[in-house]
């Protein structure tokens, strides 16, 4: 028999599908298809190329000449940028009906090593910490853009994630609108505050920690788990103990926590799938929302092991073909 | 400058990336990857190998002899189905939190034609036209189940669209919940009734109309236009001319006319792109909502050209590298 399940932060149903279901072993990929070089003369994020792309604006570097060879993480606006910092957010009206408004916004590139091939989990957890202090920089020098509503940091790994460079880098998008889907998302958030004087998702946390099947590591400040609710085999969440709404407001001690964590809980995933494609999102309130006490900041690991069809975009439900609490066990077995 | 547009039936903003716009003819796809063959031997779904499949639930016939050759439209349960008929809608909670239930539905297969490599454009409108009734009578037979309150007919039309099975085929999903994202959708229609006393698709398909630029065909009983917040390029929308909240509720003259404008869009999106991968949906009320005055059915066509990744899976927002507005003339312009 198929299940049900809700998420409880966002209402959505998941079908868990018994008849599709696969173990856990199944996901693995044949073939890992990382670079194997540490530089490639056509990739324009490798050290040397620092000419073709727009200027950073933030590096970490030992000498100060922007734009030069020698530095460890670098940040510039995307080449092919989907958001652009010039313009309004004043609403205009077509046909007398439909709302518009400029593309008003930022999209940067994180650039996380000068070397082709080294992925995450091959980092000492310094340079993953130096990664993660580079998101949150740029998070709070671009919120204080009064135009600026959400910030969002995401990871494409892998061309099923959605990237052509396979260089290792992140993405920062800075958005003048709320996106409707989180503002739902934390509507419910609020209603569940209201009746209940709680935030959801530290509910969903403690929660989690009761179920206990479905939790793969916990440390002093983290807790990683496989959601009730999961969407895609081996998703994964790692969820701040501490409350705290949005990731700018992360403190240098869970910064460096989250490096180890975030460090072997993707090595983790690497070894069960054979260095699977994955996206992962840094998941923050919007910023007008940092001080309220109904959001807890997170980061989503989704691997990306199926592809949508029409029934997820028709309906926006999830079919996913494994039980968390199986994927999560898997993961346990491998780490111990 | 990019653009944000506001979808109004979901509130979700959409990017209309400019510095990633490609012209129309980009989307081009290199090399059509269809069978050939009208019959291959390996196909549960080819005449003559009837027995791979479940038993049939419908099948348009000459002969009366159920799961055997001489059909030309046939239904069976789903082989892998992601629901099952069986179990009741009574939910269940784990961890004092979490909510959970019995995955009770439908998920049935149409399989379109008996020829493995006859597709939709190349069908006489006719043998469409038997597939969408098809459609209406699996719809009016599975709604009578009380348990159902949802049901989904869609498509998926090659690998990137999320189908492993060549042979031309739709599916049915008949759920026990509304999804949630229907559910929000639905009730800012019902918002927007309230203060209007107006169905907002209605008013789109107006504003549409007045815009004039992205309308693509026009029918006595259609409208077919890339709606104003694409979310893909080449998105298509069908939308009938009648007030109707329910695919169910659709005429044999609408039927009719459908199958010569499905036929006549698919096929030009095959020669606009070199027979791109696809999904459509064909988008309802709740079961429910049949009666009330504020939702109208129409089918979606989703072409599959780019993948999502972190930035949408994140936010729940598209960028979309096209103009609709020059996808559409695009498309006029090969019509003429």
């Amino acid at each position: 028999m198929p299940e049900l399940r809700q998420d409880p932060t966002t209402k959505e149903w998941i079908i868990i599908a018994k008849e599709r279901t696969k173990r856990p072993h199944e996901f693995h990929r044949p073939v890992s298809q990382r670079p194997k070089a540490e530089y490639e003369e056509s990739c324009p994020f490798c050290l040397g190329n620092e000419s073709r792309t727009p200027p950073e604006v933030l590096a970490y570097r030992q000498e100060e000449r922007a734009n030069s060879p020698g530095w460890t993480v670098r940040v510039f606006p995307n080449k092919y940028a989907a958001l652009e910092p010039e313009g309004t957010t004043v609403r205009q009206v077509e046909a007398d009906f439909f709302w518009k408004m400029d593309g008003v916004g930022y999209h940067e590139v994180i650039v996380e090593t000068p070397l082709h091939n080294r992925f995450l989990p091959s980092m000492d957890w310094q340079e993953v910490q130096a990664i993660l202090q580079a998101y949150r920089q740029r998070y709070l020098f671009l919120r204080e853009d009064k135009r600026v509503r959400y910030i969002l940091i995401f990871k494409n790994h892998g061309e099923a994630a959605g990237t052509s460079l396979a260089h290792p880098h992140s993405q920062l998008v800075a958005t003048s609108v709320v996106p409707a889907n989180l503002r739902r998302k934390y509507e419910e958030a609020g209603r569940y505050f209201d009746a209940t004087g709680r935030c959801i998702h530290c509910d969903a946390l403690e929660a989690e920690l009761r179920a206990k099947r479905r939790v793969v590591m916990e440390t002093e400040r983290f807790v990683v788990y496989h959601p009730f609710a999961s969407q895609t085999p081996f998703e994964t969440w790692i969820v701040p103990r501490r409350y705290c709404p949005s990731f700018a407001q992360a403190t240098n001690e869970e910064i460096a926590d989250l490096s180890v964590v975030l460090k072997k809980t993707l090595g983790s995933l690497s070894a069960a799938l054979n260095d699977p494609d994955y996206n992962y999102v840094v998941n923050s309130a919007p910023i007008a929302g940092e001080d309220e006490e109904y959001y807890l900041w997170h980061l989503q690991i989704l691997p990306r092991l199926g592809r949508l069809a029409g029934f997820e975009l028709g309906s926006g439900m999830r079919i996913n073909p494994a039980q968390p609490e199986e994927t999560a066990r898997f993961i346990r077995e491998l780490d111990s």
